[in-house]
């Protein structure tokens, strides 16, 4: 169980609060994010490490922010990633000028919130960089390593990638030494008992009496294969037994060693397992270096632990052993590194793209009828969400009229909130508070999208329709490279194009808006009523999509149902009747 | 619960196996010894801190080796103090010439081994002296604070304590700014699970749905005061109302801040609590050095957490702010500290008292009959025990029986594996594991009453009937002393100290020694009979002892027992029937 909180809805933000009053003799929030960034960082001439994911992991990740490891950090909500906007909030606060590397564990949501948020760097002159983690060995065969998750051995690839910043390396050397890190990195893990999430009563999962899961996740997913229970000696070798089987050819015996504790298996237990795969290693004629027996990557109060090696060569020991001064994980004497100059912090205030002081009168009316768009959204998805739930229940989860809901939700009140803000400003906090609360993939990509839009609109210039048409074009754009699903892949994007193509052609014939607006909508309409025709071809961002035939996908219908309703205030708008 | 151990028996060994395979790089093994020596120690000149409890806390004790820190730690079975000599082994090895403060969490049975085995330190040479910690708030009066328990305050106290045994104070400079720290610290906890024990399947306590325990403790007790579950704003007021309740009139303001976690209450969650504590505590004022948010005194998976506020002055700041490096808490760079030459460690094998090679072929004589000794207190303790539990039922828990098997039984076995040694070393050896196994405070009572008749026998003369006498006279009095129970307060000295002066008034009219000591063995159990005409007086060993009128003393009854089979044993021993 969890016990200390206040409003369970707010406990990220809590937790942040706690962070940066206990620790800030290590760092200090980013403004307006959900992160931390190093004392006196950005520095001139260093790469910059920025590591993020749900919360729920502590002290990953604002633990092992310092001298050594990571320069910043950007934190979702529990097990939840953080949006595409905070991590680029933070990853700008924490950009010394030679470049950033995002770093996180395999997940799908961190993976499209943090390649949306490269772009954006990238388009603002920021070289980034993306190392992903895959250690572990339970989730997909050797052979599709590229596909694993991350778990515990994301600590080492970080301390690695930390160590290389701050000794010196150039941004290819520390995105390759990473790379070399999680490619030479395995993991294996039991879980025992599931956590229980900030305010609820039962645990995400359970595991029988006396029973135990292998390949454990670390946001609540039970093991993929039942055990028996065990005594700690059995377990080990289980544990190391799986490892050393992908003990990679070119290794020379030296490794990595973290056994890790989700949370409430402890220290004394993980000290008798490590006994145990110490000397299991030792027999296999490996050399240890610098073990660590702990908790470096928790998932709330989880019963459950792993084991994880690192097979290294002379760089990634030189990397592994070097000093490191977080409030979490300190290690030797981090002044040993070259120092830097500090530079002034990008915050989100500094930010042209955000500074709501700099919108002009003509964007802050056009921010009005976006709100009165965004609020029309939010009553057609209310409106329809249990019609959505029975769609999405054909073929997945039931859940997606409940997402959208949430995220339309909170993209209105965070649009509201932004009361002074030009209509860029204000699509991009609407944008941020989407992927942030919808869940899932759609809501990410609905997030992704309202940013992306409110990205291109900006603070200061008129919304004519040639605008708002390419600002939809690169939304539109911008969710189908993010998301890598194709038009007929069954998504949202199914009915997005047929929209963003029908209103695009309107605006270049002079239609006025509203109109181009309305009749757009209801192609879309008919495009997403039309993939009831479509087999899902299982487009990259939908691995495990099986839709049937027959339904339409309910991501499709949910974009038909909110562009009309957009469509409707449009009609009643003097901004867009021109 | 607890997932990961082997044999539930062996938990504390294979934690120690497995701590010292992952942190040779901190401390190492004492040989035959429950503790580990921080590595290059003892150094001459200075001043060595030895902590120490039982297992179940990690970080504390192993965790908290090292440079800026304790110099030693001794570790009994979970939350069982070590015994006595277990103390005096590693205090031994720690030994560096200029003192030991042996620190430890105010509890009756640590209190009880390491006063006994400060008083053999001190015997043989080493000054010692002895600092137990009581913060918790919840566990007596403020008139009353020399009887609190120490809970996660100890981090604290053995921080700055050893922070000046490395900057180079004397004895007494260490134990006066200890007992200083100490005096300034105050905890208060709340609990909202109890923890389970390795092999066991429900845990020691539980908190009613819903419910909260105010004053935990860390050896599974519950909280003195139940209270509704509150959100952490409302719990982080009371917990720290009521620690400022007990500011000390000369405190500046400023203060050290623990917020830590007992086990399964993590990391996010105490930060959560950490946000309140810090504005609160900002709000009265206070400056707050150097706070730590996580887990330093541990009780298995316990689910709860504890506030511990140190009132700081110049000496106190410094030294808590000082750098630290050991395997769970580091801090700055210890190489500031001054650099002491190593001394030879004093190691359990080579001391004289234990060594095994330098036994005689008498005293080896000697020994055999008293594991013949051991084996039939051992029978007479079997077939009791049922009564003994009858006994101790009528004011007690009714375990008294069970404890001693218990112990009798771990000290036949430490005896019969104590093949080559003498009387002194077997006898050492038996009250060691005595004190270990048995549990409460007749079965630590029972170690130190074998260990000292053993010191006192040797490894080299016969066993003289005077020799004898006077042995069991110290023994006697060594409990006594240690125990702080007088004659008449219904213990186990009421049976004990008859036997001991009818022993020794025969031995010295001459009578054979078999005879003696079955006159006198029959002495002892007439006056156990006799305890039940007593009132006891709640001796200070037995603060809480309320032995009603007609029943007599379970210890006191089992001293007879033991004492009468061993008389059967001497008179058919010829090394006694001289």
């Amino acid at each position: 169980m969890t016990y200390l909180y206040d409003d369970p809805a707010r406990f990220k933000d809590d937790v942040i609060g706690g962070f940066a009053a206990a620790y800030a003799r290590y760092a200090s929030r980013v403004p307006r994010a959900s992160g931390f960034v190093r004392n006196g960082g950005p520095r001139k001439g260093k790469v910059s490490l920025v590591v993020g994911g749900g919360s729920g992991h502590y002290p990953s990740y604002a633990g092992i922010v310092g001298r050594g490891l990571a320069d910043a950090c950007v934190l979702g909500d529990v097990f939840t990633s953080p949006s595409a906007e905070q991590v680029y909030r933070v990853a700008r606060a924490a950009d010394g000028g030679a470049g950033v590397v995002l770093a996180f564990g395999n997940y799908a949501g961190d993976r499209l919130n943090f390649a949306a948020a490269q772009e954006r760097l990238i388009a603002g002159g920021t070289d980034t960089r993306i190392v992903y983690v895959t250690d572990d060995i339970a989730s997909a065969s050797p052979e599709e390593k590229d596909k694993r998750r991350g778990i515990a051995g994301t600590a080492t690839v970080y301390k690695i990638g930390g160590a290389a910043a701050d000794s010196g390396y150039d941004l290819d050397g520390v995105e390759r030494v990473m790379a070399a890190a999680n490619a030479a990195t395995y993991s294996y893990g039991v879980a025992f008992g599931g956590c229980t999430l900030p305010g609820r009563k039962e645990p995400l999962f359970t595991v029988a009496d006396g029973q135990m899961e292998f390949g454990l996740g670390i946001h609540g997913e039970p093991g993929v294969r039942s055990a028996a229970w065990m005594p700690a000696a059995d377990l080990a070798a289980e544990l190391v037994g799986a490892l050393l089987k992908e003990r990679p050819s070119d290794a020379d015996g030296r490794v990595a060693v973290i056994v890790n504790g989700l949370g409430a298996t402890k220290y004394e237990e993980l000290l008798v397992l490590y006994g145990h795969v110490d000397r299991l290693l030792r027999e296999a004629g490996l050399t240890l270096v610098l073990p660590e027996v702990g908790e470096l990557v928790t998932s709330l109060d989880m019963a459950g632990c792993s084991v994880s090696l690192t097979w290294l060569d002379d760089e990634l020991e030189t990397l592994w052993s070097a000093p490191v001064d977080t409030a979490s994980f300190r290690r030797g004497d981090p002044s040993s590194f070259p120092s830097y100059e500090p530079v002034a912090r990008a915050d989100a205030d500094d930010d042209p793209e955000v500074g709501e002081a700099a919108s002009t009168p003509v964007s802050r009316q056009a921010a009005v009828t976006a709100r009165q768009v965004l609020s029309a959204m939010n009553d057609a998805v209310v409106a329809n969400e249990e019609q959505l739930g029975r769609i999405d229940a054909v073929a997945g989860d039931g859940d997606h009229g409940m997402g959208m809901v949430r995220g339309m939700k909170a993209a209105l009140t965070a649009a509201q909130a932004a009361e002074h803000g030009g209509v860029g400003s204000v699509l991009r906090a609407a944008g941020d508070a989407f992927g942030d609360r919808a869940g899932g993939t759609s809501g990410i990509l609905w997030g992704i999208l309202l940013t992306s839009v409110g990205v291109s609109l900006g603070d200061t210039e008129a919304v004519t329709p040639e605008r708002l048409a390419a600002a939809v074009r690169h939304g539109a754009e911008t969710v189908q490279r993010i998301g890598k699903a194709q038009i007929g892949d069954k998504t949202l994007l199914d009915a997005l194009f047929p929209f963003v193509t029908s209103f695009e052609g309107a605006v270049a014939q002079g239609r006025p808006v509203a109109q181009a607006w309305a009749d757009a909508a209801a192609e879309a309409v008919r495009a997403a009523a039309a993939t009831a025709d479509l087999v899902a071809r299982m487009g990259r961002a939908r691995p495990l999509a099986e839709r049937s035939l027959g339904t339409p996908d309910p991501g499709a219908v949910s974009m038909g149902i909110v562009l009309t309703a957009a469509a409707e205030v449009l009609k009643a708008s003097d901004t867009c009747n021109n």
